[in-house]
């Protein structure tokens, strides 16, 4: 029997038990550009905010500004009182340094967790963490599955989710092994490992033939025909011990785990 | 044939290459207690610094001095203009919070890169990095070692060598395992791997049964009846197509690399 990983339910109890906490705290969202997802995104994170009695102040930028027009803009916001956290939607367009603007938000303001700053005491074995991989390691504890030992493979190698995850689940006792683009045969990681952690956004990567009953998360967004999934392929869900969903998996916790690195900062 | 990946030889290359180009900065070690290694690892440096006409200040504080006082003495040097780079030897005595001492070292002085900002910096791509993990690298170029694509297990975890060095060879395109005290079975991650990095100081983790013709770095260090020596049982050199001695391996590129960084910070 599988066992669905809820998500959904899980990030719905963990911002009801923030309901109270976080009214009347500040949170600036910047979104550069017009791109489709990261317009979603934001209005997500606006409508939970509005939901919780967090003051939400979003800029949306028009792409043929300059860096120093952002970060300006960053500079004023963190020096406002009124607000405590500060994101930068991401992708940026290509044109802009993401990790020089990212830098200039103050790391006591950096909800998101990606100043340099904070992801290296994030490496050094601190607790405050991006949302994506602390959403995922809060339903390993949910479930009560302890890491310690297993060999997980981590099929992402970004900033934002396989870099800091590896860190975390390492602390966690963890053996990890990093897979993305480069490695040559990605079965070979994930034919032993008791846990796979999947974010690339390819539709079918992951197939039952490459498992024997590991637990899966899967962070992949992707489109087919109009209905989003993720990096597995429909038959590894009965393959699996434990899987996510997708949708309603790993993508709702990490709007809760935004609200709780907002709490974090204040 | 095995091939040897001569440290020290390189080093001295690296070393030579610098000379000129140093004279006249400026590095202040500070010691805390009186580990017998550290007092040589520091010695070593004090002696590479004179070579190169580095002026070099050595603060050898008791370990019963608090925290406090070795922060102090870190702000002092941040806002010295003659000191361009500043190292805290490790390990500290246990009574010491490693990270908040390291931490209050200025990120532009911060020679050994062990600042949350520097690694911080490294985790998201930059080129400025660790002296041990740079010294690998280091290597790798040398003897034209491409690791894109590549096996790599680390049998590491440490914020100084572990961490980084993932990072190192994740942005060159190696699928990277990270091992350690909680792996199970360290063979089942060894016996596949194109390349092994060990640094755990106990001699003979590392048997001819667990490999299969890699490229090893050795970088750990222990003794055995009074002679150094690394991870690898003796019978591993010869069934391993490149490996680094012990000593004369990775050590001395330590050394290389550190001058190399206080050369980067001026």
């Amino acid at each position: 029997m599988t066992i669905i990983l809820d998500g959904k339910k899980l990030s719905e109890e963990i911002i009801g038990s923030l309901k109270g906490k976080v009214k009347g705290l500040g949170l600036a969202a910047i979104l550069i550009g017009n791109d489709p997802a990261s317009l979603i995104y934001v209005n997500i994170k606006e409508r939970k905010c509005e939901e919780l009695g967090i003051y939400f102040e979003k800029y949306h930028l028009d792409e043929n500004i300059n860096e120093y027009e952002a970060i300006n803009l960053i500079n004023r916001l963190n020096n406002d009182k009124k607000i405590n956290g500060i994101l930068v939607q991401l992708p940026l367009p290509d044109k802009f340094n993401r990790e020089k603007i990212l830098d200039s938000i103050n790391p006591r303001k950096d909800v998101d967790c990606l100043t340099s700053f904070n992801l290296g005491r994030l490496l050094k074995g601190g607790d405050f963490a991006p949302c994506t991989p602390k959403g995922i390691i809060r339903l390993f504890d949910k479930y009560n599955i302890n890491v310690e030992g297993k060999k997980v493979t981590i099929i992402n190698h970004s900033n934002l989710i396989g870099k800091p995850l590896a860190t975390m689940l390492l602390k966690r006792g963890a053996t990890v092994t990093i897979c993305h683009s480069k490695t040559k045969d990605i079965k070979e990681f994930t034919l032993n490992a008791d846990i796979i952690i999947t974010a690339t956004g390819k539709h079918g990567l992951i197939t039952k033939d490459m498992i024997k009953e590991p637990i899966i998360i899967d962070a992949g967004v992707s489109k087919v025909n109009d209905k989003i999934v993720g990096d597995c392929s429909e038959d590894v869900k009965e393959k699996s011990s434990y899987i996510t969903p997708v949708p309603n998996g790993v993508g709702p916790m990490t709007v809760a785990m935004l609200i709780e690195n907002l709490l974090y900062l204040q």
